[in-house]
């Protein structure tokens, strides 16, 4: 038994990325009827905003599904209590250390997952009772750290004994089997659900993943301290020009960007929030069908890596 | 039958990296001897260094070899001549697009492998005859492109033909049989053979390696429009800040840094080019035993994918 699906419950160890306005109750309830785990992207909610999400959610799937809180949210606060009032199943958490939340969570019985950009971090958390981390690599759309998927899953899975979750430029069944060989039990994967059928995210953002290869990322914002992947736009190339004449200027302009991307589609002042894993997608398709696939390739890679030989 | 195996008419299919200063032939004749690919870095030599480096190889063993040759020596042509009139088996190039040389290597029989930090780049390289391809993602230690070894190995699997070889980030068998769920059928590594008895990398670079975690790491050169992968020592600080406030001055104190690092140790004036897998490495040991241990792992890691199940 994979110790991810014993974990949420789940069908496949496939989670979906927490993501500021493109993780919806919509595209979260897909991917959990779908047999992964959907996660409503909390980030830039208030307590009503969420407690909408979970409802609608609930009307949609009766499936396991989880709700991602990032701490740099000033109603971080508010966001766990409703998580707690209405019971959801797992929380995952985004950029830095939730040790102060762990505690309160499991005691109310939800699973915690926070994500690690270090081996160190990914110890810490599970010394304070995380019961899984999400190792995500700087190749992963948003906010990111330095060390690449490669490194990073092989290093926290020697580091912790609880389940690794990879994240960060997997987008087949290929990049879960090469996860899974690093030692992760589980994926996370953003980009891959932006592209499809069920994302409400606007048709501008799923073109640009369609049409940008895997150099087509750049990082903004790692001058002002809080580096992030985006599509390589005219925006974000004025962003990163910014950065060092103007810091200030630069923060001025990214303030409400990634709404506009996600929302409006705006190519002029969006942050296309995309991982370098933009350049293997080309289609988009029904999240059912998404998964579907990725598992089959997962056990098609594994039966082709029996053959090797020398 | 593996196909790089088959290509070069070695053993196992691990290929060492092109090393400028610490890709010596005894290096090289150590992991041809163990059944992988050695290769002489003649990134900085000219021809007289690199007759005799092939020499002395040829003293140690009647296995095959290559030489690392990048495109920005200003000697490349001398040391194209040196290959050809040795009849060295395998010529890998760094850094840049080695058509021009592909046809008059390959009608002496010479196998040509580029490394390649772009999907695009590999089917161009394909297009112009050469038999293999590295593909290395920006995990790697030295000169290094933007792209990931997870995307980057992925993507050039898909657009070529040719065998693909991924470097960047693999320092064990995990590692080795990631790259091969990713569709590579050959791994190359660079800084997990600076960590061997054979090395005669000074031992301060040897202690370096072995004390780093995987954030250690950080890129110089950004800037000034050649980013590589160093060590993140108190010099790797100063020249970063350097490229932002005095580009020329950067560049003035980066020469001959790397051949101070490999060959004097020096703390304060060297660049310890060396891949995030620095995180990975906690012992020195013979080129044989990494070699026999790498391949060893890899197949337990196929033997423990196939038990996967959900």
């Amino acid at each position: 038994m994979n110790r991810v699906c014993e974990l949420f419950g789940i069908k496949y160890p496939i989670i979906m990325g927490g993501m500021s306005w493109a993780g919806t109750s919509k595209l979260a309830a897909a991917v959990s009827e779908a047999g992964g785990l959907g996660i409503i992207g909390a980030g830039p909610m208030r307590k009503d905003d969420l407690q909408r999400e979970i409802d609608n959610l609930r009307r949609l799937t009766d499936k396991p599904f989880g709700v991602n809180i990032i701490l740099v949210s000033p109603y971080s606060d508010e966001l766990i209590e409703v998580v707690i009032k209405n019971k959801v199943p797992v929380v995952t958490f985004g950029a830095g250390n939730p040790t102060k939340y762990i505690k309160d969570l499991k005691e109310n019985g939800i699973k915690v997952v926070p994500v690690v950009a270090s081996d160190n971090l990914a110890r810490m958390v599970e010394r304070s009772g995380a019961d899984a981390v999400i190792a995500e690599g700087m190749e992963s759309g948003g906010h990111i750290g330095e060390v690449t998927t490669f490194v990073l899953v092989n290093a926290v899975a020697k580091k912790v004994k609880i389940p690794v979750i990879a994240a960060g430029g997997i987008a087949d069944g290929k990049g879960m089997a090469a996860a899974f060989a690093l030692g992760a039990e589980g994926i996370q994967m953003g980009t891959r659900f932006i592209a499809s059928k069920e994302a409400d995210t606007h048709e501008n953002f799923k073109g640009l993943i369609l049409r940008s290869g895997i150099r087509d990322t750049v990082i903004t914002g790692a001058n002002l301290g809080h580096s992030a992947r985006v599509i390589k736009t005219r925006f974000a190339k004025i962003v990163k020009e910014l950065e060092v004449k103007s810091p200030e200027e630069a923060e001025n302009v990214l303030v409400g960007s990634l709404r506009k991307a996600v929302l409006d589609g705006n190519l002029e002042e969006g942050s296309f929030m995309a991982g370098q894993s933009s350049g293997l997608i080309d289609n988009i398709k029904s999240v059912h069908e998404i998964i579907e696939e990725i598992v089959k390739e997962f056990f098609e890679t594994i039966d082709r890596l029996k053959e090797v030989g020398f």
